[in-house]
């Protein structure tokens, strides 16, 4: 009897990393573990106690770390390991020294010597300087950067403490950080490198946007490339066993792809958290869809053209109704109440009509001071009402994605919908394939992120040959299919005019522009 | 020592009818009493257990006459009663024989046979064919009336039960048909035929509308005029002694005039109920200002004309909120909490704009069939964020009506706001005087609405010259002045611009029909 072998999947979050043992043989997760980080996100203060300006959200290196250490021991002490896969938050960059060193060990009084978590939005005047600049470079993300990307933030530190950037050798995602601890080889990934620091083949990245740049960045790795083994020092610390050859790292939004099936054209994958990412895989290059976020060559899985696009608030809005419309003793028993009252209602039988924008809007306006609308209140209307009211919208705005992909002329077929979210809410799953007006898909998978992880690993580890083979041996095989209702589509077709109407009156928008804070 | 002397007014609302008994040496009410109606408003059945179609309001009759019985033997028994004012809800009329006798005494199983209340919209059909035929009677209601009005509820009874209409000898306003019972004289008011059966001084009535509606008017009496002494058999019901001349009864939300000293032109009074009605004289006949809802010479009090406007919803939408927004124990517990944490944002502060048509638009868009908006909503948006945002709301809603009074030429000074609610709520208040720009004077009055109805009684029992004379000596002497601060005038300024731009946008208004039930 050969010995089993395994893949670890570990998924880096805002909070926290979660990480799965992934046993190669049976295809099954083995054991599952969490940790939250140390610091958690720095919003306020650094941890010497001193203030951060407004807008500002820092990590601590150490803590991802910490936890790699604790998760990695945990899932795979004594055991054998093929491969190990890391998917992180993006863009999340920190200045290092060249031997990998961040400079927050060297600083850490100084803020700009941290990890500018992704909602680290202070960066915001310098996206928009890079943006009125413009740029070729700028064609594949509908001609914009957010702030929440590598250069301004990269724009932002060099701007703000010259003296660090100076002393910064390396600008590196946390994600390419972490591989590089654990292997002690720098490689980065064509994710963070393609969607958030605008990469592109035969062009390499847009250096010219900040002085000194181009010293700062290395060339990234295909997705699905080992980087290379666990260190000595790291397999003594966690007992792991075997080649532990590990992946390039990928933003953690996209990675869920070979878990859910989606390896090859065609499937439209949302992925629906308390935001909402939808993606995309295609053959053909073509002009980035007008009103979709960002599209890149190899930049999801190797081969292929990827499409990324996404609702600011999904999970989010839900969780703000019954957050100020609590029934029952848990938020779990608001949900359910809640829930059965508001699928009580006809479809559109609310009498409202709302614009999800609870944090902004970005398909199609890319837009973050727009703000939520409903309309049609009435003396007779009640939570029931606008909680279906908030569901319709949510998909309403993923009806427009979907529209927007295909408008452009990207081929849309099958739609898997995966979250807890969507294995919990089977009213709204049904309400979503009624609004898109075609079959939706829902995997059978409890932690398909660290799950789609760990085939990371596995593909890096060589145990398959490409991700398509991984997503036939170890992604999800049970879905739930919800085929929608006719008479429902045909109701939401009007209600999805009144919601485009709405989406498009510049007046509303101009409106939300000025009541919008700063 | 002279025997005291009193009035008594008699404030017949929508389920309840109310009375205060008026010392009129001092001034000052000496006694209150109310009395629900047996029947309260017959919305689904008959009281013989038929069912009612939709949108059908009624009343019964000889409810009136049981609460008129108990509330004067409460107030006045064994009293010197020199007169008795009476304002009713309108237009709530009956068919009578030539004697009085309602029809619903005679024919029981007929609904058309009731109480047609003002709320009653079943006549919505009726409304739309007069105004579509259109005529010069419209010019004083903006070329329409409203299906709560006399002439669409004659138009129903006629087309819907000929046989009840050839049986009906009087078609008669409840208020004025109590005052017949009372004095066993027929006396109809100017208030009712006025404002709500299109009479015109010269004209008359508008009878061509509906066949034989000329047999069964009487023509009006000035409002203030006695129109007899109580009769013998209701003295000794009653135990009242002494003149008990009973005045014109008058629309109880027009009554209210000569008790917050508003018997001269240039007043604007609102009356802050469940709705919301807006009342000014003028010296001068002028086209009716657009937006405005009515105008009536001698309609209000005798010697000018009248402007009425209003909102079909104000103190129904703060309800609305606390209804479900549940905070504290009691529904006056959420209202102070709610109402403390509003009050600590800022003016504009709650990020939010919103339509306040919970229950349609009277101003500017008399339409029924418009709903309510919140825009700007946001995950960080709470309960106070919306309840400010409901009030400011309200107060963007007086604003246009004001405005559309001063845009059309009628002078306007002293703003006065009166109700329960305008003496329970400072906060709201200080809110009106910031967005009007202007000081409100809110007077400190318990009963505001049975006071006046018993000033209405001195004035048709002598005790007094005219009404100007009445206020001077039963009015309010206190009034709370709220001045309007001006930094909040500027940030409602701007706000109450985004309010009209939306209220203006006919693409919302397009959606909100097409939402509307029915």
């Amino acid at each position: 009897m050969t010995e089993k072998a395994y893949a670890i999947g570990l998924d880096f979050g805002s909070e926290s990393a979660r990480g799965v043992l992934l046993d190669l043989k049976t295809g099954q997760i083995a054991h599952r573990a969490m940790h939250a980080y140390r610091h958690g996100i720095m919003s306020e203060r650094l941890p010497d106690g001193s203030r951060l300006g407004p807008a500002w959200a820092l990590q601590c290196a150490s803590d991802y770390v910490e936890a790699a250490q604790i998760l990695l021991e945990a899932l795979g002490s004594g055991r054998q390991i093929i491969g190990i896969g890391i998917d992180f938050t993006a863009s999340s960059p920190l200045p290092a020294r060249l031997d990998g060193t961040p400079l927050s060990d060297l600083h850490p009084e100084r803020p700009h010597a941290y990890v500018k978590l992704w909602k680290h939005r202070a960066a915001q005047f310098h996206a928009d300087a890079i943006n009125a600049r413009g740029g070729d470079f700028l064609r594949d993300c509908g001609g914009r950067v957010s702030a929440e990307w590598l250069l301004p933030k990269a724009a932002q530190l060099a701007a703000e403490d010259p003296d660090l950037w100076d002393m910064t050798e390396r600008f590196i995602e946390a994600g390419d950080w972490l591989v590089w601890q654990l292997t002690g080889q720098e490689g980065r990934s064509l994710s963070f490198a393609t969607f958030k620091a605008q990469y592109h083949e035969g062009e390499g990245y847009p250096v010219h946007v900040v002085p000194g740049l181009a010293d700062r960045l290395a060339p990234p790795l295909p997705i699905g490339q080992a980087v290379g083994g666990l260190t000595a020092a790291w397999r003594q610390r966690t007992g792991l066993r075997g080649p532990c050859l590990v992946a390039a790292a990928v933003i953690d939004s996209h990675v869920v792809m070979p878990a859910v099936g989606a390896t090859r054209p065609g499937t439209l994958v949302g992925a629906l958290g308390t935001s909402a990412a939808f993606l995309l895989l295609d053959r053909e290059p073509r002009p980035l869809p007008h009103g979709i976020e960002g599209m890149a060559k190899d930049g999801m899985l190797p081969g292929f053209f990827a499409y990324e696009s996404g609702m600011a608030a999904f999970g989010d809005t839900l969780a703000w109704f019954v957050r100020h419309f609590p029934k029952g003793g848990s938020t779990a028993d608001a949900f359910i109440a809640h829930g059965e009252a508001a699928a009580a209602l006809p479809p559109g039988g609310s009498g409202l009509v709302a614009l999800d924008w609870w944090a902004g809007c970005r398909v199609p306006h890319a837009d973050s001071r727009l703000s939520g609308l409903l309309l049609g209140l009435t003396l007779q209307t009640g939570p029931a009402e606008i909680y279906r009211a908030l569901m319709e919208a949510l998909a309403f705005g993923a009806r427009t994605i979907r529209d927007a992909l295909q408008d452009g002329g990207v081929p849309v077929g099958r739609i898997v919908l995966t979250s807890g979210l969507a294995g919990r809410n089977p009213f709204l799953m049904q309400l979503m394939a009624d609004v898109l007006a075609a079959p939706v898909h829902v995997p059978d998978l409890v932690e398909a992120t660290a799950l789609a992880a760990a085939i990371h690993g596995a593909v890096a580890g060589g145990v398959v040959e490409d991700f398509a083979a991984a997503a036939d041996r170890f992604g999800a095989t049970r879905f739930a299919t919800y085929e929608p209702n006719e008479a429902a589509s045909s109701v939401y077709g009007d209600l999805f005019a009144h919601y485009r109407t709405l989406s498009g009156d510049s007046s509303l928008r101009a409106i939300m522009h000025s009541l919008a804070p700063g």
